[in-house]
């Protein structure tokens, strides 16, 4: 083993292949929409210019920016020296604070202890869930929905058990349908408003519907609102805490979308639990799954104290009045398109735009194909519904910028004029 | 539901009791620390100032400082506008050129292809273990080791086989034992060197040795090199790709350590697979699982190209030099004191002392209740051995200032003074 060459020797001489595999539980750990941009036909029109509309990432095309304080916040906590350690895997104190702070409101106060700091909303979810529930037992999801959800369930065993939407109500759950999915293997309703990918905004008396739902089969909900505040006027937010005493809420939130940076992962659990203890295994159950990653990036959990108190509400204002002119503009251009029609936007960033199949020939008459042909004419890129459990449609991230956006809509309109029938 | 009166009716008439478990998968994920640190009788001497020398953070006290290139690399990454987006859930691929072009060697190159970034060290683990091995597979782990290891298996389900580290022999593997923990069920042996928490740093031979071992058996090294470089002179790091050519290695590590900002987040996987594509299958899984959580903060990827090519060599020099000579002081002092043994610490930052039972009275014979007198009375705080699989040891991390390191290693002096027999 000494000299080279003796070395070389020992190699030739034992010449071993290592024959490895992957785990199950990342072959479980399956992303739908890599699965299926893979197979894909993913050829642009060499003649026009790309414009992807496919990633729920308001920075991509640098016209949607954070605001100025949030970025001052980063560097005062750079240069503090004094959050480079561990924090507490559940998060540093103040910045637990800032955020109860942030959102407590009358009917539903939170102090510090009811937060959990995660590796961005996501990270957030991958707590939550297996906190929850066990290899056998089921989460009611929506559908269509944000992979991540099931792509967790999966991974940890969790059967994903699918409640409706209805589209023609704006995306409002079929409530008979959730009530139907429950079992006695049920663990948690998750709902998300505003929705991703269907942009739609819940209405109170919907979210109190849930609710009641939830309460009568005795299950905790979990409210993804990550998209918080980010409904297009007339269509309102309302936390779903506010609208229960009883039913236990487990919030996921961040700062990527509402603050425009996504990157950054910073995310949280908020725990509701009015009538404590009931969450206190729960609770428990979060920190002990954060220990094993030990939560975001201390820079940023240093600076979030001065984001959420600095960051001014022009800033907040501007980014929903631009995403609502560019909602309202896809509504407004598609309802020129054959063959389509657009599910009006409530919020977030997206909209989601029905193929009618019977409008097109075999060629483009289905979620997938639309999507493949639309990029190989137009080089717009688009997802097809299916990556989110709705086939026949699609969904526009209208982040891109105001010109783009338009030229996007316009290459739509004559595509689907030229592939009408 | 209406008015508040109407609302507060309905309650009270449906008062449910919800009872919330918290999941198996969080009870397994079990920290031992917090465990047995929840369970010790931990009131210091209010005479005296506590002094804890009990966690792997050399930040803790801010005698240790990063370099001011890594904070100026942090500011400008903020400052750039362009870093706030989803990176790839496996990194920016500036961010993993960096990490390959730091780390490539003449015998073992690396690409950017070869890395995968993740949430620290410690969320590189995370990926790197579900990622190679089946619930029912075993993984063979270093006794005494870091906890974080056998944390992961349990919450896989993934078997912990302990191999032992023999303390006579500056914490050599039992190479015997090694061997003989090996099974058709067996995916990988993992490798800490340096080592936490035995501050051992292993010799060209010994790891050659067992290489030979996972050669023998076809089985991979998942090679923990977070301590890289961090070896006391005469005692020299040797990374384990550089002596074969064959066997798989898997190393991970990150900026935790040696860049004085563990709470940063930011580690890689490094995949050392000469004979490709052996790995290709496991890098696929783990990069599968990457997806979940989407990696570190992207303001510290956007910062990691200019971390590592522009923190001057004198930084890690000095603070390798004041760590050895921390080091060396604990050596040298604990040499007096009754009843101990200091192992002999060769890099990281970590000595682990052995407590000779024969040498003190039933209440203060072994590691727990020696480390909860010494606290009671001393006011100095160290980690019993058995929360890393080594009773009879205590570990002393020490990272902590000069002065109080002198004032901590006397009291232990004292202590022993006070109790042996
Ligand atoms: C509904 C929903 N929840 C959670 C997330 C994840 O957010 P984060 O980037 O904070 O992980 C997204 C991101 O697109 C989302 O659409
Ligand atoms: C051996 C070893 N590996 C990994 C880690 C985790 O490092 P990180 O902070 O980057 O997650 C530690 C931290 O103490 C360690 O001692």
């Amino acid at each position: 083993w000494k000299s080279t060459a003796g070395r070389a020797q020992v190699i030739m001489e034992s010449f071993v292949e290592f024959e490895l595999e992957g785990s199950i539980a990342s072959k479980n750990t399956f992303n739908p929409i890599r699965d299926l941009v893979d197979t894909m036909k993913l050829q642009p029109n060499p003649d026009r210019e790309k414009i992807p509309l496919s990633i729920g990432d308001p920075t991509v095309f640098g016209n949607f920016k954070t605001a100025e304080a949030v970025n001052e916040a980063m560097i005062e906590s750079v240069k503090a020296h004094s959050n480079n350690g561990y924090p507490h895997s559940a998060g540093y104190p103040a910045a637990r604070e800032a955020v109860a702070e942030f959102y407590t409101t009358e009917k539903s106060p939170l102090t510090a202890d009811d937060i959990v700091l995660a590796s961005g909303c996501s990270g957030a979810i991958c707590l939550v869930l297996p906190a929850l529930a066990n290899p056998g037992d089921n989460i009611l999801l929506p559908k269509p929905g944000f992979s991540l959800y099931n792509t967790v369930c999966g991974s940890y065993g969790i059967e994903s058990r699918f409640y409706n939407l209805v589209p023609e109500k704006q995306w409002e759950v079929d409530l008979e349908h959730m009530e139907a999915c429950i079992d006695e293997k049920t663990k948690a309703i998750l709902v998300n408003s505003p929705g991703n990918p269907c942009g739609c905004v819940y209405s109170q008396e919907h979210l109190e519907a849930i609710i009641a739902i939830a309460k009568k089969h005795k299950l905790p909900i979990i409210a993804d609102e990550i998209y918080a505040d980010m409904a297009f006027p007339p269509y309102k937010f309302v936390p779903m805490a506010d609208l229960t005493d009883d039913v236990p809420i487990i919030v996921v939130g961040g700062l990527a979308k509402r603050w425009l940076v996504p990157g950054w992962r910073l995310g949280w659990v908020m725990f509701h639990d009015k009538k404590q203890p009931q969450m206190k295994k729960v609770r428990a159950a979060v920190v002990a799954l954060s220990q094993l990653v030990l939560g975001p990036c201390s820079i940023v959990q240093g600076a979030l104290p001065s984001i959420l108190k600095n960051t001014p509400q022009s800033f907040y204002d501007e980014t929903l009045s631009k995403l609502a002119d560019h909602a309202n503009h896809v509504k407004t251009a598609l309802a020129a398109a054959k063959g389509l029609s657009v599910v009006v936007p409530q919020g977030a960033m997206y909209v989601m735009v029905r193929i009618h199949a019977d409008h097109f020939p075999e060629t483009v008459n289905d979620d997938k194909k639309f999507a493949e042909l639309l990029f190989q004419e137009e080089s717009v890129f688009v997802l097809p519904g299916r990556v989110f459990g709705a086939e026949g449609f699609f969904r526009i991230v209208f982040t891109a910028p105001k010109d783009k956006l338009e030229e996007a809509c316009n290459r739509i309109i004559s595509f689907c004029d030229r592939h009408s029938i």
